[in-house]
């Protein structure tokens, strides 16, 4: 390379993927979409770039830092760090507009200044689903939104998840009916790093709270109630917690468990796990996470739940709501580490048609019309390059199937059909080649 | 609105679309990628956020004033402007590992801090095919790049169009041999003007930059050939023109326009017209634009061209292609304000269950399930309002059907169906919702 040329290359934390994992990536966002449509979710795409009094309208602290923010004449503008925050600019925005209950998905872009690390992404897709509703939303939509995840890996189909579900009421009502409302947050995030630290280190970070000895094993004895779903939440209501939001919760646990059966979602891919807390103040209600089951390594791959108020900076309206988020780029970067992508191909089409020479064009060119005249895509070698070449191209692009045609096959009206896994080849009517390649 | 309150809002040039007109902006988004996909682009998704150094090796004037650039930590970083040196430097980055001919689409916003006016924008999407050869690309490419085009506008469906086609080696070999070589950069700038600014104004411009007045009737009369097709290449072949590259430049347009009918494009779709020359130093064979017949105002909907080198700055490989780029975000927004973009509903649902209350939701998820198991968006009412609220909220997004299930419904197994269209109503079997609203 010539020293007045530039690198070609991108910034660490960037995603940037070949053909073939690009058509596979695409496959699964696809196979997400499809879902959230099907249970009449909206599409929304909101701006990339947003003036940054807006976006940060309720920031603070880490996002603050990792945010893309930057002038541009007299404009203090930043990029999105989540679809949540431009969510609730674009609700209050346009609430006279929206019919509510307000059902969105948008799958976009977000961008955060992270410092790279394996699997971080600085630029990474989130697809979201969100419902919004006015002063009240129905605890049936706490059940739709597992339903709705449970059916997107379901078609994913990256083999058992389990959908781990609890609720912040029963966490804040079991805690302040102990005498630790003032410590909640405290005691919560301790939790939450329950299965990575280990109990005897979060025994030692609660006692260092200040909670007593007597309360931290009742704390880890109510966590570490299991089971049956419905045994788990006869075990809730038989607890001795003298509490009215944890009555609350408890029933609305037993609530969303009884219509997440009605959406039909399987027993075994549900599960009440009274260790997940999700974060601090922004849920109120039902929170999710996401595991595979045989990559627990891989942590929460879609995470979500029910808050009280989604645009409390924008306005003084009530828009309680119920949301949940898939990671795509890093799961997808997870499941390919672990070699759960299924290999793709690096082409769309299901044929590659050959002309043996050029007087065979105008033949190429019909069988590839009448291919894509059925919807299916195709493509057709133009370069004049050897037929050894040309079959190498089919070979690396790894399409199925390669119609060949030389004078006889154009004179018959008909190609040489060559399986490209199979080697097997057979003459084939142009006509019937949709069929044959389908 | 407390004073506290940040007030929710978007920065102008920036398109956020209400869901009805989002649902319509995807259908053309899809229907595009649908056709490029047909055709055996293959997807490709670039970083967003590139380094100014990669992302402006080529630029300078207007580009480099227009970026979105700005420091983060120690990095000099811009966002993306175009999804043509994004490509040039993937290309040039994965040349080892890529297949040639590189057939690629994007579809991806880009960005350009231009001076927000009626129909310019910030931030919009460009939809993108090239088609990248080492060393050489054969010109039947020329060909299928405006078939794809052909295919793309007859599915948008929005009236007659016309493909505009020119060859640079035309103009540039025409005006060299009047001993124009080095005038030609102004001579064609002049001539890109000749439909907004006129004939007179355009001989006056060509006059001041020293084209002999004999020359100027030349030029306006060579470039007035129009006619039929294969008349306008009899025609250019019959020019006392000595230049070879005039002579190659006419042969090119004579075999692209023979491989556009083998295409199946039709005849009317598409026209030679010597007019079009698509800026100055990038373009090195044939040229595109493309207009609405009806609406000529909205100038240009797609262009595009042949180019000899696609990523010189970042590597010595010779890389020819040929690419067309759709702006669909002003284009989506010429069309809504030609009232040319068809009203949509505000629903992707196709029926909208309503159970007449709480003792018919398993009824109405029964229902629901059903309709989406068949692969139909369907959604449920499930706020506890009045039927009167319910059927607003049915009226207000659009949908198509509204299922009513109260007791006598739910314990029949039925649902009565409304055909918010035309009012009626009729008992159908949950079994044969998916048929009855599909």
């Amino acid at each position: 390379m010539s020293n007045n040329k530039v690198q070609p290359r991108i910034m660490p934390g960037f995603m940037e993927l070949l053909p073939e994992d690009q058509i596979a990536f695409n496959r699964m966002f696809e196979t997400i979409r499809r879902v959230y449509e099907r249970y009449g979710f909206l599409p929304l795409d909101t701006a990339t770039i947003e003036l940054s009094e807006v976006l940060l309208a309720k920031a603070g602290g880490e996002t603050e830092k990792q945010i893309y923010r930057f002038q541009k004449g007299d404009t203090d503008m930043a990029l999105r760090f989540d679809l949540t925050v431009p969510l609730a600019r674009y609700v209050a925005q346009h609430a006279g507009e929206l019919a509510f209950p307000f059902k969105r998905y948008q799958m976009s872009k977000v961008f955060r200044g992270e410092r790279p690390q394996k699997g971080r992404f600085r630029e990474f897709y989130q697809c979201d689903i969100d419902v919004i509703g006015v002063d009240s939303l129905d605890i049936v939509y706490d059940a739709e939104m597992p339903a709705v995840i449970y059916n997107v890996f379901k078609e994913l189909a990256f083999g058992a998840f389990t959908i781990r579900m609890n609720n912040r009421k029963v966490l804040n009502g079991f805690f302040s009916a102990l005498g630790y409302a003032d410590k909640i947050g405290d005691i919560l995030r301790t939790i939450d790093k329950l299965e990575k630290i280990g109990r005897e280190a979060v025994e030692k970070e609660l006692g260092e709270f200040g909670v007593a000895e007597a309360d931290i094993a009742k704390i880890l004895s109510f966590l570490a109630i299991r089971g049956e779903n419905d045994a788990v939440i006869e075990a809730l209501r038989a607890q001795d917690v003298d509490n009215e939001l944890y009555r609350a919760g408890v029933e609305e646990l037993a609530t969303v468990v009884a219509y997440l059966r009605r959406f039909g979602v399987e027993e075994s891919a549900f599960i009440i796990d009274l260790t997940i807390a999700r974060g601090l103040d922004y849920y109120t209600g039902t929170v999710f996470e996401t595991m595979l089951n045989d990559y627990p390594s891989m942590g929460s791959i879609c995470s979500g739940g029910r808050y009280d108020s989604l645009a409390g900076y924008y306005t003084d309206q009530k828009l309680p709501g119920i949301g949940i988020s898939i990671g795509l780029t890093r799961l997808f970067y997870q499941l390919k580490e672990n070699g759960l992508v299924p290999p793709s191909q690096a082409s769309l089409a299901r044929c590659l048609v050959i002309p043996m020479g050029e007087a065979q064009m105008d033949a190429a060119l019909a069988a590839a019309t009448t291919i894509r005249g059925a919807g299916i895509p195709a493509d057709v070698y133009y370069q004049s390059k050897g037929m050894k070449q040309k079959m190498k191209y089919a070979a690396k692009i790894g399409v199925p199937y390669a119609a060949i045609i030389g004078e006889d096959e154009a004179n018959a009206g008909t190609v040489m059909l060559k399986d490209m896994n199979t080697g097997e080849q057979r003459a084939v009517l142009v006509a019937e080649l949709p069929d044959a390649v389908r």
